[in-house]
């Protein structure tokens, strides 16, 4: 809890420009407002450049004030919603500082949206490939700060394979910088590996340096429709065992095609069907040899084999799969929606599992999400008005953590843990281990104020 | 210092099946042999299982003695000479404890050699990139220990990319496992991430969870051969600007051509040449038609543009091309070699940098390395017998890695710090940078027993 008058404190010393005249209701949620959740924060601090980074932690940290560092806000775990003390928005940190497109680089501040470094690096022919969604909103600290992944880290790997440096505020308001445009960099230990992923509990990403790719000239997805989820996890496990490199290998299971399959750019058959998405890039001849390849090997027990060939209906394709979270939340106004992975040969069990908790607890359930990668977002729909049934969620969402470590998986492969998963964290881990992490943050935040009740207790 | 009778009671609580009766020469060295350094050591203690080298640190952290973890003793920093202390050697756990191929994963324990996971891989139709060199000397505990690169790193990244698991031990001897088989797991701070490339300094990997990928059908390398480095790295960022993804993009400097080129298995015009080699993969077409436009792009200014065309030729090449560095070593009977990297850009810069620095030093120099990953391995040749050029080497070392630091580059891509580059970390990193990396080390061994001198003072 702030010491009372903390935002006036904050107001003298860093300055009407830097911290908010009030607290507008926007930075007190993020994705999880769809299970009602809000937080509540004494200020909001807007800072222009690392300085006043720097500035606004010298100061909290002075005065023993949380901070909560804030990108777009899309998370679905509750990272940036506070609970007391400064919200840090990194919003007005949006200069894209430098682009080499020659050299395969990017240098963008925290605030920069995805959306403009993927676009930039299209429109010179090169590709970030990390997609996790929302991209206008999620901003690229955020994207560091959750490791954030998408369809594509199937071949592509997550945030962190991208990522070549950091410039990072830590307590009590030291600036540094963790690599930068050097490709490989074993001199120290790999602390910027471990920023990547940390949540904001470890310092204030500022700025961030990218590694880029060229575009691969096509990338050709495929969509198989299945009677039922047993018939496409085969599929899925077919197209490995085939040694398909495809970019990414997508799921939808039927009770979400039900919900959200209305848009789906394909004339599909009537009744529930298991969809899969996999995507064949490269040039176009290899994409289109392999997108061959991915017809014949989907094809068993399909119910429908479908290639979209205009470059409009590829978008299409893929608007629609990005549209799917919303269109499932928009079903009864909101949605507890985990994103466990598990080892890919476990997913139909992982499916089955959810099947088990939905009945047990009176939830409508489904599920979908990237499926070669085993990283399935499983869903409770929720009205966030009825607290009664938000609970029943919550308690839901802790039997599928347990399935999923009982399958050899993860409570998280891509949302992290902040708010809404910490309660389950000891599942997975050991006192011995979950004291490691909690000395590992202790060598950053001894006063530990940087994002406190967030992935770690 | 150890206590006197270490050897004894080490013997008396572990067995004689474990401690060595003595201690062999050859656990008191690795590569940094060619460069006169030898350590001390009073036991090597070599156990089966990870329940042994958990026994083998409590026993070290009751006695307050230092452990020196070692895998293959192919490192080039001196990381595994001890200064005293045990050697605690993973040679003895060899075991593929599984390879699934059709799920592209296998897991193995730390003492499997390199070549046997990239055969065992290549057999089943896989890849598993990361091709540091040594490979049947080297140890995938040790590829982790140094987050391992290797030529094919450029398209494929670092081993870190390609770990999803590890099974480690900390001090004072409890075992934890970090990942597994999850291909992504955000659930935890990425203390796997921060092991990769530790160096033995905060725990001692015995067991490594890979994923694999399936092998491109070919692997296609031009050859090309330059009047002077400034043409070659001309043709270096030709090649980037192009937009060509090659999967390596090596470079051997005309110093290193001269005293290696010999066994070139190509027919090369007489006189000094900077060479480039750059590889293209995919389907057999699409390599093939890369290969055609690198090829295309090499030829500018080039004295010789050559591309093998049988499997025996092309692997005939990368033979002679990891021959290079016992070649160059054969010419004086040592040398100091090291891996700074620099943005690919200042490639050119650092290559001056090092003929200006060898001619002030009185030594013959010679480069060669991963010029995509602007790594390279800048090479000073000196007689072990000879303490004064090995003094000099040191010092010019010291030049080179001030300039690599000028130039926005760092002191190791690939080595690490071990024990050769410790009093140049300063240059690196600031006094606040150090403090965090020593407190997250703390934070794992509090007694600074794990390789205690390398990496971190």
């Amino acid at each position: 809890v702030s010491p009372p008058g903390t935002a006036e404190e904050l107001r003298r010393r860093l300055g009407a420009e830097v911290v908010l005249p009030d607290v507008p209701a926007r930075y007190l949620s993020d994705a999880t407002e769809s299970r009602a959740l809000r937080g509540t924060a004494d200020a909001v601090a807007l800072p222009r450049s690392t300085a006043e980074v720097a500035d606004v932690l010298r100061a909290c940290c002075d005065l023993g004030v949380p901070v909560v560092p804030r990108g777009g806000g899309t998370g679905f775990s509750g990272g940036c919603v506070p609970d007391g003390g400064v919200v840090l928005g990194l919003e007005r940190m949006s200069r894209v500082v430098s682009f080499e497109p020659l050299l395969w680089r990017m240098r963008v501040d925290a605030g920069v949206t995805t959306s403009t470094v993927r676009r930039l690096a299209r429109e010179s022919g090169l590709l970030f490939p990390p997609d996790p969604g929302a991209g206008e909103q999620s901003q690229l600290g955020g994207n560091v700060a959750t490791n954030a992944g998408g369809p594509h880290a199937f071949k592509y790997g997550v945030t962190r394979a991208w990522v070549t440096g950091l410039e990072v505020v830590v307590p009590p308001g030291e600036t540094i910088r963790l690599g930068g445009d050097t490709r490989k960099d074993v001199a120290g230990l790999d602390l910027l590996g471990l920023l990547v992923g940390s949540e904001g509990t470890l310092g204030v990403v500022t700025s961030v340096w990218l590694r880029l790719v060229p575009a691969p000239e096509a990338a050709l997805p495929v969509i198989a429709l299945y009677p039922d989820a047993e018939a496409g996890c085969a599929a899925v496990e077919r197209l490995l065992g085939y040694g398909l490199a495809v970019s990414a290998l997508e799921f939808l299971d039927a009770a979400t095609m039900e919900l959200a399959g209305g848009g789906l750019p394909v004339d599909a058959p009537a009744g529930p069907a298991f969809a899969l998405i996999a995507e064949a890039d490269g040039t176009e001849a290899a994409a289109a040899a392999l997108r061959d390849e991915v017809e014949d090997c989907c094809r068993e027990d399909a119910l429908l084999v479908h290639s979209p060939r205009s470059a409009a209906d590829v978008a299409a394709l893929w608007r629609w799969r990005e549209g799917v979270s919303l269109a499932v939340e928009a079903v009864r106004g909101g949605k507890v929606s985990e994103d466990v992975d598990v080892p890919v040969e476990r997913l139909g069990e992982l499916l089955a599992a959810m099947e088990a908790i939905g009945s047990r607890h009176d939830l409508r359930t489904c599920n979908w999400g990237h499926a070669g990668d085993g990283n399935v977002h499983a869903t409770f729909l929720v009205d966030p008005g009825d607290p009664a049934e938000l609970e029943r969620a919550e308690h839901a969402a802790g039997d599928l953590f347990a399935a999923a470590l009982e399958l050899g998986g993860t409570i998280s492969g891509e949302h992290g843990i902040g708010l809404v998963k910490l309660p389950h964290r000891e599942r997975q881990f050991s006192p011995a281990e979950r004291a490691l992490q909690e000395r590992v943050k202790r060598a950053f935040d001894p006063g530990w104020l940087l994002n406190p009740g967030k992935k770690l207790a």
